[in-house]
């Protein structure tokens, strides 16, 4: 598992905190990534003291965890409601996201997207005045290096993904590839997002505008929740 | 070929028509569809008689007529330009389009995208005063429901393309699902186009907004020919 900036400590304290806001008999969004990983272990030891609850996993790496939590799964197809989903950030500022370092922001903004609320949980060093962490762009492997040319006509700098256990680019769980795109301070996110969904065989970026609903900010002292 | 309203000799005379705009010494983007075909084939005949030219296809059906055809290939990665485009549509209303009818609208929006200039082919049969055609929507297999949810949001009636020769869904060449989300007549298509594009798990829309810089109309008496 990825795991960047902040301490397990500052971690587990945030996917604790939000595991608790998970209720009886309700539908969960399962995030991706170390700080969610929490957040299902905590789910997990609620359903052993009789929780019923049942998930819909956002990755391949957050359904094995839910498996090893035997926490019963659904899915989108069945499931009537997402009635909260909880899931990382890589960056946030207010309820806005940078998502995608593990290259499941496609599947994880569909759930956390179709979510009733969304509660994210990171640590301190995933907190931002200002957006700046580049914008993972899922894009068709066809579309590779026409999408370059296009974030570079919107100002960012593109480079292609690439993987450490298998030689040439990172492929995702579509079997698409992902462009790092930086573009320095983000000043209008939704502007930004607007034109990177606009792009000719781009899949889904990184970009979650106004999507959080919580943040639950683990430290050493405790849990600072922000409401949007 | 999925064929669809209008004359074989509506079609050819379009098709023709547009591959007469082919210089030599250029890249040309080679569409999808029955009258696209034509100017494959037209094309193919001037490479014949000694045109230089490279063509880069939309799809699988384009790439194989294209070879068919014997017109030298080249890729979206090799090729420095695409000079040119010429492609089909399912309905047309001035420059905007209607795409997706042979569910390959997502790699035909990026080599159109890319060109320097795309030539339209049409049978009078596609032209509309507004744009009502059912807009195709390719979608990734995880986001099928959600979308559909987020369609009808929109106003629209989405219906999952299903397959004629195979049991279940249509799946495109990226291993997507597709939408067929009819809006009635859409006074709008700029901000429809935003408002599908922005859609998590939507990788592709059939919109394709201000896109044609011709349109070549085969009729019975000739072509019309709409420059924008």
């Amino acid at each position: 598992m990825k795991t960047t900036g902040g301490s397990d400590a500052e971690k587990r304290a945030a996917g604790e905190s939000a595991a608790e806001a998970v209720e009886d008999g309700t539908v969960v969004g399962l995030g991706t990534g170390s700080t969610a990983a929490h957040a299902i272990r905590a789910i997990g030891r609620k359903v052993d003291s009789g929780l019923d609850v049942r998930g819909i996993p956002t990755s391949f790496q957050s359904r094995e965890l839910a498996k090893e939590a035997a926490i019963p799964l659904t899915s989108l197809d069945e499931a009537n409601a997402v009635h909260l989903a909880i899931d990382g950030a890589d960056q946030f500022s207010g309820p806005h996201l940078v998502k995608g370092g593990g290259a499941a922001h496609a599947r994880e903004k569909i759930v956390d997207a179709a979510a009733n609320r969304l509660l994210v949980v990171a640590d301190p060093s995933k907190a931002a005045g200002q957006l700046d962490h580049p914008i993972p762009v899922e894009v068709l492997p066809d579309a590779r290096t026409t999408v370059v040319d296009d974030v570079r006509a919107l100002g960012g700098s593109p480079s292609l993904r690439t993987a450490e256990r298998k030689d040439g680019p990172v492929v995702t769980d579509n079997g698409n590839l992902v462009l790092d795109c930086d573009f320095g301070e983000i000043a209008n996110p939704a502007e930004l997002a607007d034109d990177l969904s606009g792009l000719p065989g781009a899949v889904e970026h990184g970009l979650f505008v106004g999507m959080a609903d919580e943040v639950h900010v683990g430290t050493d002292d405790g849990v600072d929740v922000k409401r949007f």
